[in-house]
């Protein structure tokens, strides 16, 4: 007999967590439509050498690619990320009209070790604008995650960043062009190892004391987000500088019409790592810090990658969002027991099959999630059931309820029993499921 | 520079196949938790070990598994359909209450050769019942069946059989059982290849002319469900057949009761394949066959797999409907252009984008998909995307609108257009959308 077993790092989801995962879901696309993202989808088995192109995810995830071969011996890989089959997308749809909004949703493959949180089978959800230069998209992505976490009933707080205006403040502080980009990696660990934590880095990376003082000059300020602006702006006179500062300016002013600049921090030491991004980047995070730590999405804009990936002398601009289901997942079943069916009324034939298969198909028709019992159980096998699987409703129909066109309601939350008219049952619970 | 390319048989959907392709999704999704089906789900990824067990899906679908192995040298594949890992979900939790009802939509691969119809990543969408005998759970899926398709703007008939009453129709004209298996594959394909086709391959498979003709005696009934019946228990009198004849009155009498008997046909010699299915098996079909002529979804009861899968002495019977995504779009998209965006409403700014950006917060907010111009485009370059994307309203904000607190809107559909004052802007178009 074969043992059964998953692979580690791979999950079934049982209703008690598929349920609440595909109301995350639900939320997602119907936000990700409000603001104007069509879905897209692509394949997740992509031809090799797509995947392992220069400009794709890089040597370290390529690492972790799953790779087959098929039977006309081409080889192939799951696709560990939705950028590199958008970059393709792209690619082959020249006639696509820009700017092309997108979100897809869909699983991601990486063959590494695994961790709490890092999966080697997982769903990523991304929206992306492509085509677009203004920093109204870059707002726009930040109010879309801004509304989808008020709709998932999580308060959040988003940190921005831009990637010019940080390198700008590294070349005022005189770092020489060959360390700006491990410098960089440094500093965006501020938040988490804080400013001995860097010291400690840039000085291992041979950077002098002299320039790391002279970084951290730039590192003391807390102010609000305009504030840190106009201090910068007296410090920095190179082009790229004054660019990230300008563009941070922009966003600011579409984040105040978005209607969500309250809830948005400007952490200059942000830079969410170093090969994508070249403009804006943020992440998100919940206000309060019990209910999950790490970020809750995160994303930026890109512009030279898809050019770049096309080998293409256009610039191709771009900026996009991207939501981890398994940590919204988290942070959403730390403060709720995630229910475990979609059902809301629960029908207990006592020798009226009929009639409750009727009823069942009426209210079903009326769309209201019903279910009959199908394995002819007893009153308190079949409550137990309803009680397990958490239907709010059950409905009990006996003999005398058929002779009297009646039927016993019990509210399984409040524990109430109530007799109801068999012409009423609709309304009755329209109203109850309605509250 | 890499190839721009995909693997044939693997597909990219743009927008203006995926939005269809979507609500299809939707309308799925919803049916199947309507009528008292979770979402469960499963990797993509499994052991090699347990995709190819005795009683998986079988030498012929195991031959077009993708197979890979991983950095920790474990076997794998790619499941090639849900009812595989559905078996090993059950296997691997006991505790599951039953009836287990659940539903899972995903992709599937194959690596076989392309044929129209058959792709290499294609997604399935199954709904299965767990742990129910009763001809109830059978009738429940047809019902399903049945509210998804006029859900869909489909009508369409469902072709209804019991392989029980099939064998017992073989047994008692006298074939011998070791031919049994192989003269149901034939006449399996009778509503294909006609009485002819099927006396054919009966002869070819060494079946004597005397025992074809007496199989055809009992296939020239042209009659009502019941009445099929009627005459066929006066000629079965074997135990297998009696209660083939049984399960489909019983059958019969909940497809009454869920009201879609009228759209119901018995087909007598239908099997659907032999190694699975033990009772109900069943097919839908378009009533108008130049919409589709392939089924639109099957499936039927295979009470004997998951026990046997599972090595399990205990008998697991299950009743599930398989529907194909590509298939229905397929139908569905014969008949409609289908939609390219969700997006209702367009908002073109004159000068005027702070405004436009509130008006576009303030309609998303309030629900209705909405666009705002990201390119800074001239009114016609604005007109032909909004065209281009099928987005029913767009709204004109100039300088006058600004100082009169109006905008000016037009139906894209009707070509007409109307100045409405800017605090009745939600109130206007939630009407115009309701309509």
């Amino acid at each position: 007999m074969v043992e059964l077993a998953i692979l580690k790092g791979t999950n079934d989801r049982l209703p008690e967590e598929q349920v609440l995962r595909e109301e995350i879901i639900d939320i997602l696309k119907e936000s990700f439509q409000l603001y104007g993202f069509q879905p897209a989808t692509t394949p997740i088995l992509e031809l090799w050498e797509v995947l392992a192109s220069k400009y794709s995810g890089g040597e370290e995830i390529l690492k972790e690619a799953y790779k087959l071969t098929d039977q006309g011996q081409r080889e192939l890989g799951l696709r560990y990320d939705l950028s590199v089959p958008l970059a393709r997308l792209i690619g082959m749809n020249p006639h696509l009209s820009k700017p092309f909004k997108r979100y897809e949703i869909g699983p991601c493959f990486r063959d590494g070790p695994i961790k709490k949180g890092r999966y080697r089978e997982f769903v990523q959800c991304d929206a992306d604008t492509v085509g677009v230069t203004s920093m109204l998209a870059d707002a726009e992505c930040l109010a879309l995650a801004h509304h989808i976490f008020s709709k998932l009933g999580l308060d959040v707080y988003l940190e921005v960043n831009n990637r010019k205006l940080l390198s700008g403040i590294l070349i005022a502080a005189g770092i020489p062009s060959e360390l700006l980009s491990t410098a960089i990696l440094s500093i965006d660990k501020m938040k988490k190892i804080g400013i001995e934590g860097v010291r400690a880095e840039l000085v291992d990376k041979g950077i002098s004391s002299d320039l790391t003082e002279s970084i951290f000059e730039y590192f003391s300020l807390e102010a609000p987000y305009l504030e840190i602006l106009d201090q910068l702006e007296k410090k920095i006179d190179n082009t790229i500088g004054k660019q990230g500062i300008l563009e941070l300016r922009e966003l600011h002013r579409y984040l105040t019409l978005f209607d969500i600049i309250d809830d948005v921090k400007l952490l200059y030491s942000l830079a969410r790592g170093l090969e994508i991004y070249t403009g804006t980047v943020f992440e998100a995070f919940t206000k309060d810090p019990t209910i999950l730590e790490s970020s809750l999405c995160a994303g930026g804009r890109y512009d030279q990658i898809i050019g770049k990936f096309l080998n293409s002398e256009q610039v191709i601009p771009a900026v996009g969002i991207s939501f981890g289901l398994e940590t919204i997942y988290d942070a959403l079943a730390t403060r709720q027991t995630p229910p475990a069916s979609k059902t809301q009324v629960y029908l207990i034939p006592i020798k009226t099959l009929d009639l409750c298969v009727e009823i069942t198909t009426m209210l079903r028709q009326k769309g209201i999630p019903t279910e009959v019992d199908l394995l002819k159980r007893n009153i308190s096998k079949n409550l137990e059931h309803a009680n397990r699987q958490q239907i709010p409703f059950v409905m009990i129909v006996g003999k005398r309820d058929l002779a009297q066109n009646t039927a016993t309601l019990k509210d399984m939350r409040k524990g109430t029993e109530s007799s109801i008219k068999r012409d009423k049952i609709y309304s009755h619970l329209s109203k109850l499921l309605g509250e």
